[in-house]
């Protein structure tokens, strides 16, 4: 099973009452909120992805997650980001999240093209986003 | 390339301001969230599920979603549903997203796995539920 | 009690599955997406409100509402939408939501301020956009 | 202008990607969904609170919000949370969000009346629950 340590990026992630669903737990839809926050956060934290002004947007062009146990509202939840693959244009991140008590609630991945802002083509991607994707990689020798 | 009548139901998806995100596209999250009604909303028009009171409550263990094209507010869609197999206690649906010029956006898959919603153990599906199922199935015959 | 009848513009509203809150009602957040939504989704109809590429921005400065009784997926609601106040740079927007058996669940209202994309400064009301709210007046007379 | 100071109960509010809409800016409906999570979470936290099998729930009956500066992902946001007025069944909660600098970017206010859960009926609080919202009030000689 996935523990922490097999990711290179790790963030809490505030849980919110709208996140639960009429069962109780967190609609699964949300968890993908999650994935799709950690990263982009990650990525602008480090310098290396202008969401207001940058020449280059990430478009998720595939996405997946297995649930393996529920998260509910008002748990803290802890998420575990890496990069799996790193193209010219193009990343898979892979995702965990695990509850208070440590234990793994759902595995995912996401694939991101960076296209260009103005013509919304595959683009190669700037160094400094590169650089900050490279240091997601478990093994960065094979980027 | 996937069209509507591969799907044996069809439905009107109503885009929100909310569902576009800074790129002024539909977010990829609230992709799932189409499929999520339009899937729960068959099964409680059928009179299959009863989200309130139901003995069985339906849990995703997995989904996954292949972006093809944007959509964004205020587009109208339609989504196709069916199901591509259908298990004792678990089926999985499969789903198409168009927007209004018939351009095909999205494709997906979602599993449930019904359980008891007392002691959230995988379960039997009732019969209206499981016939529900087999009616959005391709061929029918092999469920 | 307010009927369909005392607003100028009427929408149907989808709800969906992640709308419904752990106590099986409709978030009472929710409803100030669906005013969102009618209401930008009128004055983009009318050719008013270009939320790409215009030259002016809405910014919401209040909202408010009164929740008369629930609503929850899969309910169809009907929203009614009016103006109540229609200044040179603001408007006051007049919000109801009636369920699927005509019974009033919710009223409230939205102060937009319009303001310059370039500089975020109040700016007179476009001609076309003036027009378009003009419209929602119960008594345009005295717009 | 409102300061931390004047409100009881302090919490941070972590924005999501999804929050920010293509203005750039977190959606005005997005603060409903800070204010609903805060003020749940206080009584969740205080024990006073148990949204899965508590005998009360809480119904909002009114909220409002006054927008005075924008908030956008991945702002780190802080909300404070008082008791305005508190009756047998129901209470005022007054809210307030400032950016991660210090600004005063909303104020609100949100009404629950608390109901039985098996009628939907107003109840009077339970004291534990009465008590959690007297120690939110500034002057807690007047509740």
């Amino acid at each position: 099973m996935s523990t922490p340590a097999e990711y290179k990026h790790i963030a809490e992630v505030q849980t919110r009452w709208s996140d639960n669903d009429i069962y109780g737990h967190v609609n699964n839809v949300t968890y993908y909120s999650y994935f799709d926050s950690v990263m982009n956060r990650y990525l602008i934290d480090s310098g290396a992805l202008d969401i207001q002004n940058g020449t280059v947007v990430g478009f998720v062009v595939e996405s997946n997650c297995k649930f393996l146990s529920p998260l509910a509202y008002p748990d803290q939840v802890t998420a575990g980001l890496r990069v799996g693959k790193l193209g010219n244009s193009s990343v898979r991140y892979e995702l965990a999240l695990w509850d208070q008590h440590g234990k793994l609630c759902a595995k995912g991945f996401m694939v991101h093209v960076f296209v260009d802002r103005q013509n919304n083509r595959p683009t190669p991607m700037p160094a400094p986003l590169r650089a900050a994707l490279q240091n997601l990689m478990l093994d960065s020798s094979n980027a």
